[in-house]
C-alpha cells in the first residue's frame, strides 16, 4: 500500500528544466475541473518524452489543441493493418494538416503472421477481441510506450459507464507502467461529452474521419466497429458481439481491471 | 375571430356511431400529456375517414402502435418519385410486415414533366424547395386529405426549435382545412423526444430504414436528406442549403405559417 | 401482305422542305453500314418531329452525337419514378452539358397508385416486369410517341442474342405505329459492339452514369438493375429473376414479337 | 551465359522421391498448350516445397483447382496492411471454404513504421508504388520464397501488353532465384483469357471477392486500386497514376526487366 502511494510520486519538468516531484493524485484533484486545454499543457509542458495517442476518431481534438501548444507534438496511432481505407486517409490529412510529427505503429509480423496461420483474420468473432487487440494494438503501444514518461489518451467518462465512468485526468498508468518505469496517462478529454468534443470539432473547423457522416460515432478497426443507430449509445458499435464490460482493447484495461486501491 | 372558434368545434364519432360535437382544442389540452398511444386510438376510434400519414422514416412506430389499435389501419405515403431506393425498399417492408392497408400517392405527371422541362430535375437547389415540394408532396397529399376527416403524422416538437416547438397532439389543420371541409391532425408523438421514439423501436423491434444504419436520421427525398454528424441537429440532414425556419415540405406548413390564433 | 409492304413507304422531309416518299426497308439497307452519325444525321434531317430516346445509360452517345448535328435537339427519358439517384443527377448533367431540349417524362399518378395499392411496390419480382414497365415506362413513352413521326434509340444488336441480334439501322415502329399513324425508328448504333460505345465516350470525354465505375453495365430501374461480374453478358445485370428472352421492357418489344411480319 | 542455361537445368522430384535433373526451358515448351490444371499438378507433384501465391482476386480458380489435386496444397497472400475490407473477407472466406493450409504474410514493422514517418501513409501518389511495395509485398514474399522450391501464380499474358505478354507457363524465377537457391514459377493461367477464368468461376461456383460485383476487375491494395468502366483495360485500374510500363509490384518484375536471355 505504502509503495502503491510512493509509486504516484513522479518527476517532472520545472520551468528550470530540473526535475520536481509530484504527487498524481493530487494533481489529479486540481486539475479535475480544468478545461482540457489546461491539462493537455500541463502534459506538454511537464514532460519532454510525451505523446498523443490518436485513435483516428473524434480525439483529433486533442491533437488541434496540443499543436496550437506545441506545433511538433509527437502524435501516434496504432496502425493495426486493419483500419478502415477511409481512416488512414483520415491519419494522413491530419498528417498534413498539422506540423505535428506523425507517427503509425505497426505490430510484429511474426506475431500477426502466427495468429492468422493459426485461427485465421477473423478469430476474435469466435474467441474475442482480446488477442488480435493484444497483438496489434497493446503489443506495438507498449513498446511505444517504454520509451515514454508520459502519454494523452482522447478517453472521456461518457464513453461508457461500465468502463469509463472514473477516469481521471491525470492518473499512473497502471496497465504500461514497469517497477522501473513510471508511466503517467493525462485524459484530457476525461470530462466532456461527445456533444461538447462534436461542439469543437465543427466550430473549429478540424477534419474528422468521414466514417462519422455514415453514422459511425466511435472508430476502430473495420471489422470490430459499426455504425450504430440514432440514439444508440456510441460502445454498442464496437465489439458488439461482447459484453459491454469488456468493450476495452487492452489500451486502458486498467479502466476495467485496476479500478480499486 | 368567433369563426375561427367555431371552426374548432369538429363532429367525432361516439359509441353509437352519431356524430358528437367536440371542442378541439379542449381535447388537445386533455390529451397534452397522454401516451401516443391513447392520442393515436383517440384518432383511430373518433374518425371513419382517418389515415395515417407515413413518411418511411422513424415515424413508423405510429405504424406499429396502430395496427395493434386497428390492424387494418389506412396508411399512405408520399412517393415523390425521388426517395431512396432504401426507403422504397422500407416501405413495402412495413407493408409486408404489418396488415394495414397502404398506399403510395403519386404527384401530377404533368406538373412533374413541366417543372422538370423548365427547371431541370434539382432546380430545389437553386430556387428553394417549396416548389418542388409543393408538386411531389403536397399536391397529391391535398389530394388525399379531400376524402378525409383526420389524418395523422409523425411530428414532434423536439425537432425543431424553429418551426415544430409549439405542435399540439391534436389541432385542426389550418394547411388543409377548407371553409367546407375541417381536417383534423393528430401528432401523437408531439411530445415525444427522438431518444423514446427509438427506445420504442428498438425496445418493440419494429422494422426501420436501413438509411439509419447510415448516419441518416432525419429522412426525405433522396437529393434533400443527407447523414448528419454525430450530435449534429437532426433537421440539419434536410434542405442544408436553406434556412432552418424554411425547413417544412408544405405538409405541416402552418406550424411556421399560422402559429397565431 | 401488300399493305403491309405500303405501310414502309412514308414520307420524309427533303430539301425544299417538302415530304418525299420513302421506302424504309430500302433505307435500311443503304445504311446499314453507314456510321451512326450519318444515321442520326439522316434522322434528324428527314423530320421535324423527332426526338432522342435517352435511358440515361450509354446511349448518351446519341446525345453527345447528335448536338453536334442539332444543338437544339429534342432528347427525353422515362423517368419512372425509380431511377438509381445516380441516374436523376447524370441526365440532369447531360441536361445542362449540352445545350438540347431535354424532357423527363412520368408516368401516370392514378396507374401507379393502383398499383402499388393492390401489389405493392415491388410487384415485379413475382408478377415479372412487363406490368410495372407497361405503366411506368410504356404509357410515358406512348403518348409522347403520338406526338412524334420518328425517334431515335440506343439498341445494339450485340446487347441481346435473344432480342436484338436483328435490329436494323432504320425501320418502322411495328410497336407504336398505329394504322393512322406510322412511327420510324432509328437505332444508329445497331451495328456497334459495346467496346466501340465506350471508345467514343472515353475518346470524346462524354459524361457518363457514375453506375459505370461501380459494375453496371446495362442501366435501368434501380430495383431492376444491378452491376454484374467482369466478362458477364450485360443483360444478366437487368431483371436477373426473368429468362433471358423476355428481357424487354416493352418499348423494343416489337424486337421479340414482330420479328418478321 | 553458359552459366545461366545451367541454372535452368533444375532438380525435380520424381515417383521414386528423387532428383531428377530437368531442362526448364524444354518443359515450358512441353507444357505450352497444356491445361491449368496439368501445368499446376506438374507444380505440385515435382515440388514438396511449393506453395501458391493468392492475391484475392481471380486466381482464386488455382485454389480451386489445386485442392482438387492436393487438398492441403500450401497457399499464400501478401497481406500488406492495406488491402480493401472485402479481399480480407474473401481470404478468410478461400480459408475456410477449401481444406489448404494458408498463411497470410505481413510485412516488416520497423520497415513499415519508417516510410510512415519518413513519407506518411501515400507516398506512393507522389513517389510511385515501387518503394511501397517493396516493403509491403516484395520483402514478405521474398522471404517465404526462400524456403520454397517453387512458386504459381496466376499471372496471365491477357492481362498486360506491356509487361506480361510473354509469360511462360513455367520459368526459373528471375527475380527470386539466387547463386544458391534456384526457384521455379509456375504460371498455369498464362495461356488463359479473364473470360475463361470467369467462365471457370462461375461454372465451378468458385467464391470471388466481393468487389468483383462493383466494377473491379484486377485487385490489388486499396489505395492502389480502383474499380474500372466497361470495356477499359484490366490494368488500367490499378496504379492508374503511373505508366502502363511500371504496373508491376516487384513480385513479377521479372516480366519487364529481365525478358532477355
Amino acid at each position: 500500500m505504502l509503495g502503491c502511494r510512493q509509486a504516484l510520486i513522479i518527476s517532472i519538468k520545472d520551468e528550470h528544466r530540473e526535475g520536481r516531484a509530484v504527487d498524481i493524485e493530487a494533481l489529479a484533484n486540481q486539475y479535475s475541473s480544468k478545461t482540457p486545454e489546461d491539462i493537455l499543457r500541463l502534459a506538454l509542458e511537464s514532460f519532454d518524452n510525451v505523446a498523443i495517442s490518436f485513435s483516428g476518431a473524434e480525439d483529433v481534438v486533442l491533437v488541434d489543441m496540443a499543436s496550437r501548444i506545441q506545433p511538433d507534438v509527437r502524435v501516434f496511432s496504432l496502425d493495426t493493418g486493419r483500419l478502415h481505407p477511409e481512416t488512414y486517409r483520415f491519419l494522413d490529412r491530419v498528417r498534413e494538416r498539422y506540423p505535428i510529427r506523425f507517427e503509425a505503429l505497426s505490430p510484429d509480423a511474426m506475431a500477426v503472421e502466427r495468429l492468422v496461420r493459426e485461427k485465421g483474420l477473423f478469430s476474435f468473432y469466435q474467441d474475442g477481441h482480446q488477442e488480435c487487440c493484444g497483438i496489434r494494438k497493446v503489443g506495438p503501444l507498449r513498446r511505444r510506450l517504454q520509451s515514454l514518461d508520459a502519454w494523452v489518451t482522447g478517453q472521456r467518462k461518457d464513453q461508457s459507464l461500465a468502463t469509463r465512468a472514473t477516469i481521471a485526468v491525470v492518473e499512473r498508468d497502471a496497465a504500461f507502467s514497469t517497477p522501473e518505469h513510471a508511466l503517467v496517462k493525462f485524459n484530457p478529454l476525461a470530462n466532456w461529452t461527445a456533444a461538447e468534443v462534436w461542439d469543437y470539432i465543427r466550430s473549429n473547423d478540424v477534419p474528422y474521419n468521414e466514417l462519422h457522416e455514415r453514422g459511425f460515432v466511435s472508430i476502430g478497426c473495420e471489422p470490430c466497429t459499426r455504425a450504430i443507430l440514432p440514439y444508440q449509445q456510441e460502445r454498442e458499435g464496437r465489439w458488439w458481439w461482447e459484453d459491454a464490460a469488456d468493450k476495452e482493447c487492452g489500451l486502458h484495461k486498467a479502466n476495467v481491471a485496476v479500478r480499486r486501491r
